[in-house]
């Protein structure tokens, strides 16, 4: 049987993923030098396939790691001092948070219960905090941060560096690239790649920062410091030997969403998201997120009435595979990724089999 | 042109992993949850083929890391407080030192001439190292250092937490995995996988030590401390979503190497390494190793009398992709990696096309 992965990540691989590999196996992607000018036409393909994508401005450099959590880790490592500050509403939120702390960071979150939102502009930021992080997407929760709340942020605390995970929203929000400082995401969501690769886009100027904090820490790390990624950067390479096929499988994925357009795949993803929605019309359904301004439209987290469990066991017969709640949350909802990857053929098919489902 | 890639990593990939791949798309092994009773159970397969294969005892740890450069990190970070030491004959002995001078530790080398070895027998070890590195096989300059050698540093220094580097040589080393406290390597060499999988074995009384490490240090990391991998791997997982599509693939290839044999994989290694060196008979060729016990099996170093650069071109218009020398060697050598996807034919093919070039 066909399987469907509507799971919040790893998910549904984009349709045209088996064919680049296939393709990828016939021109020994995997076997080329990570030193060679092969790879480097490779990586230049890929990062610029990748800016002209999402209109990321020239200058920013994207660094390839190996996760979006090692992005938190490298972010924290190499642009705070002493004080970081997390908007937490959820796990992933707060695993930037927990991060930052086990880095032997002062980290200060604003928390929000699950499901909700910040009222940022009000948000009383402690003195003397060096970066801000915030989750545009709460994959636990379904709460997407508005964009302009972020900016609005940054111009009020201008010095304040900003990270911003788009993990799981990632190609969906149009992201301005020249306002926020640090933006990662990791490829097995919204580019529905297998897991395995963390992108990293850093604005040039926020590099400055390194001096001031080589001054003041012990060590920024090894390998991946930003003045050792920058610096293989430059030469189109990576520091250690990365992973080549997956660099290069972003890359094509990069150009089959540019021939289908962004902007088209922004609007299909709000018009399954609405169809998806529209489940509360259903009594037995109701969205997690109560405020409609703040609903993830690339994760759906809905209350499912007489618990989940068997709604989710019955699904996963017909092939369509959806996530349960977050942790405890488990058994009481469902979770529903709207990826590129998932058609708006397959979403109905989904949203007929949740209708047909009887208790 | 069907090409094969003798470059010491990437390198060929191993005959079975374009069945192994196809196989995991037809699974949707991609796709599946990190979390789910179904990634626990390719996990637990790849660990346990794995140390089946490789004689590892069960109580071992195997860690799945991005990168062999991430577990030199991950060791510096968790293991040590103070002090390391280091045996540098090359340039991947040399990056272990940098990462852990870069991490704020007091690094220490005791150094040879790239191509030469240690008398680790009568090695001068400061007062106070905490941690020893090795590299078991240089992949700069192919020269492996025997094992028994670090056997016996072990047991005159049995508090030193041994690292050993197999990176390129794995599973050709017959390594005592009782002995030596923490073992690692990349799966783009010897195993003929693409690179991004990194591969951890850590005997469980080093991480007795952790406790010590924690009270000395302001941090050990975030995400990848051992602690927090420890805590994963106990339920068959990893701290962030992980590289699942390698793991998997991993797994089948400790399989697959389970049914050739490791015994048989090994005495293939030492007799297509034979007919590699044989080459000397060749005026025009001379193995850079001078000590013929210190020469390594699976990464073949040979000085080229004329220059390098115009056989390498040959070669590759046949197809044949050997790498050039490291760095400032570049063009007087050639390096021939010798690894299990590497057939006694293709070997054969590629030295009957050497023997042939005409400068």
């Amino acid at each position: 049987m066909k399987k469907i992965f509507f799971t919040p990540g790893p998910s549904q691989l984009y349709p045209t993923v088996p064919g680049h590999i296939k393709r990828s196996l016939e021109n020994n992607i995997s076997s080329i030098s990570h030193r060679s000018d092969t790879f480097h036409a490779i990586f230049e393909d890929s990062v610029s396939s990748f800016k002209k994508l999402y209109s990321i401005p020239k200058e920013n450099y994207v660094f390839f790691l190996s996760s979006a959590t090692e992005c938190m880790e490298r972010i924290i490592e190499n642009l705070v001092v002493k004080k970081s500050l997390h908007f937490v509403n959820g796990s992933f939120s707060n695993l930037f948070f927990s991060i930052s702390a086990s880095l032997g960071i002062d980290a200060h979150k604003i928390e929000e219960p699950m499901g909700s939102g910040f009222n940022i502009e009000n948000a009383k930021v402690p003195p003397g905090i060096e970066l801000a992080c915030f989750t545009q997407n709460e994959t636990s929760t379904g709460v997407a941060t508005p964009l302009k709340d972020i900016y609005h942020f940054k111009k009020i605390n201008p010095n304040t560096v900003i990270a911003l995970d788009i993990v799981s929203c990632a190609p969906y929000p149009d992201v301005d690239f020249s306002i926020i400082d640090c933006v990662f995401f990791s490829v097995q969501k919204g580019f529905g790649l297998p897991a395995g690769l963390g992108i990293l886009v850093i604005k040039p100027d926020v590099l400055e920062r390194l001096k001031y904090v080589k001054k003041k820490k012990t060590t920024l790390g090894s390998y991946h410091t930003f003045e050792n990624l920058l610096k293989y950067y430059q030469k189109s390479e990576t520091p250690e030997t990365p992973n080549v096929f997956y660099i290069y499988l972003f890359g094509q994925i990069c150009k089959d969403f540019q021939k289908v357009g962004l902007h088209k795949i922004r609007k299909d993803t709000e018009n399954k998201s609405q169809l998806i929605y529209d489940l509360e019309k259903n009594k037995s359904f109701s969205p997690f997120v109560q405020e409609d301004r703040l609903r993830s439209k690339t994760t759906i987290v809905l209350n499912v009435k007489n618990g989940s469990k068997s709604l989710i066991l019955s699904l996963k017969k017909k092939g369509l595979v959806v996530g349960g709640g977050y942790r405890e949350l488990k058994e009481k909802q469902i979770r529903i990724a709207n990826f590129p990857a998932h058609s708006i053929t397959d979403v109905k098919k989904l949203l007929f089999a949740i209708q047909s489902f009887r208790n």
